[in-house]
């Protein structure tokens, strides 16, 4: 059992330092390596094949709702991305600028995407001039550039891939409709796929997209009571429209402006996988989303006949679920704890006195429970417990939002709630930038979005006492 | 049948002007849209979704041959760019430099990746470290950008979609292996999907890749008799294993340097269906790519049941194929064009006598042949045409090269050819680069590939009258 240990010594406990477990598990599940570009990471085979899954069930649901994929340029001009005025604004200061081709210097700087909101207006202006051609639903798949200055794997990167989906609508009903399905999209995948359970809300004007008129979001917490932004999707009224100039005929022959919307979700999703449901011996995966669902362990296996059953146990599973069969010469022990670091669902231990009894053992990798279940029927109950660890895992998810989930009726207790718990926390709101920032700088808290589901805590904003208009949770958030 | 004309007026004839026929297809048949940085453009749904099927076929051949995907930064620094002395001065003209983050100035420029040796062979450093480790099989599916000067949307762009395999090896039979198995792959890829006869061969010294030691590569005559490259494999030996220091323990404990392979194909390969097989009708689909295969459209839609009984049709084939319905209240001339345009291989008719008789007309796009098939057992009458179909493509586009490819006895001969026919000129070549290059010059020819197929023609080099050592495929290339 030593070489057992050594692994899970290795990382940092998530108690002791999260921050530090967090890169830990990043770096020992095989899920990246740093690169020699700062901010920039490779994604390996493990975390890709998270990043696949994820790309997998999404596309289905995009496509089961009409939306086409299509590729945009990776560059966009600088009189491009100037031509929204509170786009340009907010994406400007963070982007990387490509100035030369070859020996060549440009005569128009370039910009990395950071995304792409105007090529897709540039494009939409382009080819939609009937009420015929609405409505546009695409989506892309691609990496985009960020220059931010800290940055986390997976977290918050200069570099990350993510969807970016870009519509175009003849009115405001058919636009608002899209900008509240596809947040629907999103809360679904991520609950029923990801484990992960999200408040469905909308953002203030300070926390918006840079453009939007409204933003929809869904937010999560962490194992840590920190709160991480997993989706978003924007409304943006006709204002791309007209500073690009996409308008088209309708059925009366008069032109009009488009309506559009955006929406994205990214790797960051892999980044709240981990943070929802890992623990101090690695990564902790729900079986939806799992590249491999059940490793296939021999005990003992230079025991004759052991190497054959239960090569013919992974052979049977294999054609039902995603199986890792590990005969190789490490030790049963070390695998154990391999397994355990990449967070494969379900654990199958098979060895003589298994076959002997016509048995193996199934051990979940969320709660550590160990079961004996009869070969006969291994299949179904390898089928029902993938089920039942997923639901658990959403269950116990809900339970640390629950968990960490408080009111505050005035500044005092917000404030209180601030110093010395990590959670969300529910208090009024008045609307005013100015209390939402009072309650940034003094209790460290920002705005995660005003619930589609409200509650009346009081009256009065939480802040000014004013009377409010809002209930808003407020979090410290990744 | 007004309409209809209108829409085959539009393209240029492929006999008067090629170049303007291809570029009028890729625009009619919505498969692209020109964007406002120059070389790059916009990937429609309808030609992102050939891309989704040719990634979809070629995953699953590199999965099932053990390769993983794996996602690498799209920046490279120029100092990491200019670790392997050939490889930098093959690329280091024609990339776009990153120079700015924000309103910061870089220390170091970087580079976006015209292609990712250098960032694998970094990664490959720090994670290879015992024989345990090896072979490592990647691959990923990226855009990379190449500054060129003159730019065709898919043939030659300044940025384009492709995959990138990148392997390591103990050694190198193990390493020459690979770069043969991808090259089969590639190449049974052409054949069967996209019906592409190609040559399997090995690029002289003068056209290998940038760092390699060989270039294996299919060659495919295209409709007009130019030579287009579709994919390229390449041995690098251990030369840039020495120089990113890329070293394991073999069995004997001992240090030795890997042997590398690389492999590519790209959105080049939609440049190739199109001018493979398409005519002055429009594109034309190999059933094994189409996005859709089946068009079924309802003629005489008004008559009664007509509408009701082609949707039954299309249900039908539905379940089998992937079909578009059209029952818009376009003419069904004008359908039949625009399907023509877009190279949906199979066109199913139904009018009120085809309903009366339950019958259907079949319609193939590639010669335009019609049939008239029973309702009873339509599904495998269209699945019985489309392998025809298929089958077909793939033969005639393999009588043109047959009829296109000639044989150079000395240089009159060849030069002859070079003037008076386009096409693939076979030759025999005594290795010298001084040769190469006269073809080059005063015939216009260049080297395709040194067959592995070789015949002897002559014994003696077509260009210097010396020994020959290869028989050469010469011609105009893409």
């Amino acid at each position: 059992m030593k070489e057992q240990k050594k692994f899970v010594e290795d990382i940092t406990s998530m108690d002791v330092d999260f921050a530090k477990w967090y890169t830990d598990i990043v770096k020992k599940a095989d899920l990246i390596d740093y690169s020699g570009v700062r901010g920039c990471m490779v994604i390996r085979p493990y975390g890709y094949a998270i990043w696949e899954n994820i790309q997998k069930q999404l596309n289905k649901m995009f496509k089961d709702t009409g939306h086409e994929n299509v590729y945009m340029p990776m560059f966009i001009p600088e009189g491009l991305l100037q031509k929204e005025k509170d786009h340009v604004e907010g994406f400007a200061p963070e982007v990387a600028w490509v100035t030369h081709g070859g020996s060549e210097k440009l005569q128009e700087r370039l910009c990395v995407r950071p995304t792409s909101e105007t090529l897709f207006c540039s494009h939409y202006a382009d080819i939609i001039h009937s009420y015929r051609d609405l409505p546009k639903l695409y989506n892309q798949w691609c990496s985009v550039v960020r220059w931010e200055k800290t940055t986390r794997p997976f977290l918050r990167s200069v570099e990350f891939l993510w969807q970016e989906g870009h519509t175009a609508h003849a009115n405001k009903e058919e636009a608002l409709e899209e900008t509240e399905r596809m947040l629907n999209i999103y809360a679904k995948f991520c609950e029923d796929y990801l484990a992960i359970p999200v408040i469905k809300g909308q953002k203030t004007d300070k926390e918006k997209f840079a453009g939007a008129e409204r933003t929809y979001t869904i937010e999560s917490m962490m194992h840590d009571g920190k709160a991480l932004q997993a989706g978003t999707s924007h409304y943006f009224g006709d204002g791309f429209a007209r500073a690009f100039d996409i308008q088209y005929t309708d059925k009366n022959n008069e032109l009009q402006y488009v309506h559009q919307t955006s929406w994205g979700v990214s790797t960051r999703l892999i980044g709240a996988i981990i943070m929802m449901h890992g623990d101090n011996n690695g990564l902790v995966l729900p079986p939806n989303i799992a590249p491999i669902q059940v490793a296939v362990i021999p005990v003992a296996m230079n025991k004759p006949g052991v190497l054959e059953g239960a090569k013919a146990v992974a052979d049977r599973l294999g054609t039902k679920f995603t199986v890792k069969f590990d005969d190789s010469d490490k030790s049963p022990g070390w695998k154990f704890s391999e397994y355990e670091m990449k967070g494969i669902p379900v654990r199958v231990e098979v060895g003589p006195r298994d076959l002997e009894n016509n048995q193996a053992v199934l051990a979940r990798r969320d709660n550590g429970e160990k079961i004996i279940v009869s070969l006969d029927n291994i299949e179904q109950e390898v089928a029902d417990l993938l089920v039942t660890i997923q639901k658990d895992m959403f269950e116990s998810a809900k339970k640390i939002r629950e968990n960490n989930t408080y009111y505050a009726k005035d500044f005092k207790e917000l404030k209180d709630l601030a110093d010395n718990k990590t959670g969300f926390v529910k208090a009024m709101w008045c609307g005013d930038l100015a209390c939402e920032e009072k309650i940034k700088e003094d209790a460290g808290l920002s705005s995660r979005c005003m619930p589609f589901e409200q509650e009346t805590i009081t009256d009065k904003c939480v802040c000014c006492g004013k009377p409010a208009k809002k209930m808003v949770y407020w979090g410290k958030a990744y």
